[in-house]
């Protein structure tokens, strides 16, 4: 495989062209972002934890029966992965009030949802990602009624999976939020990472009675430096992907 | 029928209590707000306009099949109505961008929608109205899953019968929120009021090219008096009503 031109470039990764046009070379880089990009910074180390912890969870998905973009992990800090056409959409599912929800309806941070909640932001920076219903997206023709039961029916699939990862290294999944494309052939599938960037996770091996945090929220809130956190994760992941004895792409 | 205590005033409203205890005593007033409250002024005559604009609208609902809270119009500015248990939602249906769904995906004021486009509110002033959806909704226990389906077929069934009015008169029907609630028996009903307050109407009269708003963006947007709006609006409601020979509560 070659890696060719630079497509482009995100917050968090780097996206290359490769000989075959259905696949993508995958850059992760150091640096991290909150709040839209307001908040910048590099840190060493981060690309490689990354890397390698949204590989692990794919493998792990894999074995769950949830489908993904990952090809195969190809060094420390790069993936190859299907090349999609992204739904431009941010698609979040939570188990827990936590941030962004539990501030806008004055829910207090941790408590138990009645029911996992599958909401979607619009992804545009310009518009800071707002919060879209599902009518509004297939009005808006950013997808169709079936593209949108199909995307739905796969979150909730990776919330299932996930929360059966997670659970396994006591750590509680509180929300995440992933991408999802359509592959050349049209088939909808999870794309882009699971990483703590893009998870909220909280230790349930810490009884000290306050939350824990194993994410990015440690950078957002100014709470730690969060490698040991990632360390941590990916530590944790690993041993379970061994006692599993699933199949690893690398 | 006997008007007894205050219940609550809310910034449109009066609503008294009566001697049967599943009716509500309504009267309107002249107050106008917008933003939250934030912007607020007496209009002579809007009480009285809004009493008399929602009462043909349930009216001509009925006529088509739409049942509602109203019992009857009893004065120039009060009505009565079946008391109901209200969901804490604001019930948006959009056929055409504007408002803040234009602004909030970067669309333009009077994009034709795919779709009609259901939203809901949380109804809170402290939290500024939130949008939350579906599963928000039920998560955070508003209403039920089965409560939600009959209150999202109402909607559609108001939106439906709307269209069919508004189209009648001459004037595009863009958007509006209703509210609804529950009978004491657990009948869920569309409530609250259906006035130029509440949608946004633009006169298809007009071939200036230019939106000629009949509803509260005059206000809003510091446009121009409502009252001709509001007028005009009436006059066109009650020729239809009197062309459709239906039967008027008051
Ligand atoms: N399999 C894939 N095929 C094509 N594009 C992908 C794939 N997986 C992820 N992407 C896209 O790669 C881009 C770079 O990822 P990165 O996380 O750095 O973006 P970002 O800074 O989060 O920006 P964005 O706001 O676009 O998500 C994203 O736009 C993402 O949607
Ligand atoms: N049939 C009904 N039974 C009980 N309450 C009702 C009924 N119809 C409307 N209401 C409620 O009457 C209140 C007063 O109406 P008004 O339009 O003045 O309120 P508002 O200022 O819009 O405040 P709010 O933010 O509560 O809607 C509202 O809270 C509304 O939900
Ligand atoms: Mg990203
Ligand atoms: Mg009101």
């Amino acid at each position: 495989m070659e890696k060719l031109d630079m497509l482009y470039q995100g917050k968090a990764k780097k996206m290359y062209a490769t000989d075959d046009p259905d696949v993508l070379w995958v850059e992760y880089m150091n640096q991290a972002t909150a709040f839209n990009g307001e908040k910048k910074e590099q840190i060493a180390g981060k690309g490689n934890l990354n890397n390698h912890i949204t590989s692990v969870i794919f493998d792990l998905l894999k074995a769950r029966g949830v489908d993904s973009h990952f090809i195969k992990r190809i060094s420390d800090t790069e993936q190859l992965v299907k090349k999609m056409d992204m739904f431009p959409l941010e698609i979040i599912m939570r188990n827990t009030a936590a941030g962004s929800f539990a501030k806008r309806y004055g829910v207090e941070e941790g408590t138990p949802l009645k029911k996992p909640i599958l909401e979607f932001c619009l992804k545009s920076d310009p518009l800071n990602d707002p919060f879209i219903n599902d009518d509004g997206i297939v009005a808006l023709g950013l997808a169709t009624e079936e593209e949108l039961a199909e995307i739905s029916r796969i979150a909730r699939a990776v919330n299932d999976g996930l929360k059966d990862i997670f659970s396994k290294i006591d750590v509680q999944l509180v929300d995440f939020k992933i991408e999802e494309g359509k592959t050349s052939d049209g088939t909808i599938l999870l794309a882009d990472e699971i990483t703590p960037d893009t998870c909220r996770l909280w230790d349930l091996k810490d009884k000290s009675g306050k939350i824990e945090h194993l994410d990015k929220d440690l950078f957002r809130r100014d709470l730690g430096n969060i490698i040991p956190a990632y360390e941590e994760i990916y530590g944790r992941l690993l041993k379970l992907a061994e006692a599993e004895g699933i199949e690893r792409a690398e």
